[in-house]
């Protein structure tokens, strides 16, 4: 058994690391590090892990924790992360960071993008991008990973194969994404209180969402040319769950099946990936009921004739491959476990 | 007192109906007709309108009722109200179509789109398209009026002022829409059962929707070549209200000033229409729940200046300003009376 | 037209108030005071106001706006009220609290359940308890009017008839009550974020709730006996509405037809009461769908003959009939105007 | 590996007895029976199980699975179990009855609650009622379980020890219980389509819903004299979730602490069972939040002091505890396996 440790235990995606952590064969959790509720016990807080995780927040530091434990996940707002990870702690042991800290390659988005300056450049090219699908090898060997955005990982693995087949033009590329509640985390602000939000959407950060330059780091590779999408949040009156819906517009003509068997290939062996077929009698697109509390991602695919544009619809639950999930599927990938130990949850419904 | 009466009275937009006439100040309704409630207490079927609408449902013909009113408004699933309405019935007294059955004026849109083959097409010439805003003067002399689509007048509100100005390439022009569940009406279906709608959001009829040629057809005056558009409407778990977010590239730089400028000159003494400042402090986006209960449509406008891009989110209560609302919109405009009249209600919030 | 004030305008009571006022066809709203929101556009903080209620938020004091209207609404947490209120405040203008401050007669009543002292329990004596069905005769004539709570009104309405008929065993009654999560308020606190209330139920404030002192005092006119009734809140996942459910043992036996022509007697003249009839081929109970956005309290009537209880089932809306309806329906009392006079919002449903 | 069989398996409660014995270490479901999908892949009904549960619905009758499996679970509507099973089919394999047929010693009760005469009535006698916490050694032995209903296993599970204890006076309990819209299965009807039940709540089947003679009938060995009870049940806008608030007046005076004790000790070993203590500093109540997705049944306590009542409130998830969750729990201690095999699922939250 590996020992592991949660770093921000106690926002909503510490607490569902907690919630795959407690279920997985091979590791115990050694500490639930919380800087706001250190000392009290875990399902005081969460009263629906009592019995399932009994154990008290510890307030210990990364340097104490990292002595301890083979690996540490931080579920922590950006900007903490950074000042906290090193290379003495990772000499001592894995980093999986949930934050957005490590994500991007180039120091300078950091300011663009989030109006903070890097304390630890060197380490943006040290981490490894953390979305398996697409960079497993490199996350096999990396003691830092940097686990990649929710909305992030529904656009990217949307896009990825009509990218890398150069099938789109890519100044044409638009992501329109909507996202339960949950993703906004347990901070108190009026956007979030039950009223303001409930029964009703609204769009957000227009042309400004953080998830924007790791969108389009992540697709470079697969694309011939400066990528610049459009991505427009939105907020959507649920707990769980993003929808991505991407509008490329196709070079050439071709059809739903090509497409489909486009997508099938590319992600061939991939268990977390669930290709729906267009000619399936009785086809649907995904929906985010379909994956909740689960890892896997959902895409779908169509083709608006009269337009000529490929529409790929995708869904996952923003807490499980958005987050948690494929922070634990990184964990098992630099364990050398089998990916899918620990995270095979049916999704659960209705929920 | 005019006369009126709703034919179709017990679905949702019927009983919306109901509500904003019985609160008018100029009308009567003269008759409720339900094919399947004749007979019963109105308030039997929505204990709502009980002490409010203490009427009958009746089971009249359209014939009948047509020699005792004054306006007939028609709110039905597609292909009924084409077989119901004549130049008998329209020599007899008005009628606001809230179907789509005289929408479209090209009659071939109704086998390509509605499965179906218009039994009247001389009556789609005739008919003025209801959206006051952009055909008033139409509406004002009409004897049938046919009540624009939910989806189709929030898309349209929110371009036709970026078309028409000529600033953006029709062919890159999408509208990525978002809707509350009583656009789905009151029949039952699984996809609409508590349990298979709340809490998800889903994208259905991609590229097939049917308000995609009314948006289209509505728009071309505006447009200086062929518009086809991509309509990608989802389902939000909501009682009420739709989003549209639209996007279209720009022709030329411009500032977000310059595109508020224009909406507000667009729409410069139009009560119903709510332009959203981006230059203002407290900027806000449209969100559904500022205009529920209300015949407003709200329009917000961004420019993304990476791939200079409009951006215009537009909103409004899809029984209201999109069914409704709008429907005594046009009743009034064809009386002649002072086109608010009943349709002050403020917004109810929370609700 | 008589000039108002609304101090606490800003909350959600006070934005409803600022609803139904600006369409009152006797009333014109002075002053909105908010004392965060002072200077700002009313519309900025709500823009659902937007072309409706186009004023600026006040920050002036009590004693400068009692110069200057008729009448004061008050839409402030406890204990704010009773420092505000004076003999030289109602000696100028009327005021209406929707507060807790005097609703109670007894000022110890306050040290018990509101862990406050009452600054001026001299008023408590002097303020009408404005509960229209029950007290009008005093309300006519206050300058000062308590406006009840919005479990106490639904508590109290479905109760008084079977009290006051002395049909049933004091000790034995219970109200068992269901609110939506508007009744919180707009500020902000980790049991009304989103996601911690939205898809769950809880019950709150077991043998605790301030109400419940307020529910005994209205009822002890009609009670023989000193009345002690066990009450318990609910939060569930809905914007508005509350729903009471009571039971009570009965002395007798008795047909659901004599509770029902008893109620039916009991609210005879009664506008905004709604009693549904048992004997009705389609009953149903009441809903709290059926009175959204309205000033209606249903009744519903039941008796579970294998124990022989009364169980009745109230609904309202807790913004309207609850809070600020209400407050209004006073306010035609007090001014002498038709009780009804800018209330006759028909309920909107689905909303 | 024993091989098992869901009849009724495209239910709600059917699908969630798939996804936890696909994940249960010591089963393998052999068929799942649906009258109305057989021959249809079980992913093209629920999508959610692609990847998890690829295999086809069957529609093989009872008598050809009961040779091929070891255990039957029965998911019906209630009046079919009764017709389909008997000594022929129980001789070859265990059943476990989800649905109502079963639970009923009396077999003129389904005449009176139901509405229907028993065909079987010789096997009522026979069943073992499956609630484990009560009843482990009968279900050990049985062939034939009766799993019990949903509201029955919260309202059983909550009243139990204070009626063992002799404490509470047996003519005054009421159970005002609460219902997520998933209990009402996946069969159209208006009352749970989503308008007509989101955002509202109401109280349904007053003092005639079929869970109370259940009720009554297994806590009668409880009780000292015939207990009577008024059950009502309320929906509330949610997919998954029941919460109980159990009233009783209390024959002397006690303290919480009393009753948690009593509780704590009459649950001691039960690793289903939670009993939140009210003597915490951070007492909370259950709420449905907190055992979404587990077999967890939650208890909270409290005295009503100004009355001298007991308000017992209980939750659990409907479709895990109150249904699914428990039949597995009633397979496992039927094959002799640890009580809690494939059932330490950690509830999912916020979800």
């Amino acid at each position: 058994m590996k020992k592991v440790a949660v770093i921000g235990a106690t926002g909503y995606t510490g607490q569902e690391l907690i919630r795959i952590l407690v279920q997985h064969p091979e590791v115990k959790v050694h500490s639930a590090v919380s800087s706001s509720k250190g000392g009290k016990p875990f399902a005081s807080v969460y009263p629906s892990f009592s019995k399932t995780a009994d154990f008290t927040c510890s307030s210990d530091s990364i340097e104490a924790i990292s002595t301890e434990v083979d690996l540490i996940f931080i579920a922590l707002p950006h900007g903490l992360a950074a000042k906290m990870v090193n290379q003495d702690v990772l000499d001592k042991c894995a980093v999986v960071d949930l934050g957005a800290d490590f994500r991007l390659k180039n120091a300078g988005d950091y300011d663009e993008w989030y109006d903070f300056t890097h304390p630890n450049p060197a380490l943006l090219e040290f981490a490894a991008y953390g979305l398996p699908e697409l960079n497993r090898e490199k996350i096999k060997s990396a003691k830092l990973i940097a686990n990649p955005g929710c909305y992030a990982t529904c656009s990217i693995l949307s896009l990825a194969p009509l990218l890398s087949a150069g099938l789109v033009d890519e100044s044409t590329v638009i992501v329109d994404a909507k996202s339960g509640v949950s993703g906004a985390g347990r901070s108190l602000s009026l956007g979030v209180h039950f009223n303001e939000c409930n029964e009703s959407i609204k769009a957000y950060k227009l042309g400004t969402h953080r998830h924007t330059p790791e969108i389009e780091q992540a697709l470079h590779p697969y694309s011939d040319k400066s990528l610049a999408i459009s991505f427009t949040p939105h907020l959507v009156p649920m707990n769980r769950g993003i929808l991505c819906t991407s509008y490329g517009s196709l070079k050439k003509k071709m059809t739903e099946k090509e497409l489909f068997d486009l997508y099938s290939e590319f992600y061939e062996d991939e268990q977390f990936i669930r290709i729906f077929d267009p000619q399936s009698e009785e086809y649907q697109y995904p929906e985010t009921r379909w994956v909740k509390g689960s890892n896997y991602c959902d895409i779908g695919l169509s083709i608006d004739k009269r337009t000529n544009r490929a529409i790929i619809v995708g869904a996952l639950d923003n807490l499980v491959k958005g987050a948690a999930g494929q922070a634990v599927q990184n964990m098992n990938i630099h364990f050398g476990w089998q990916e899918s130990t620990g995270l095979n949850h049916a999704p659960i419904f209705p929920a």
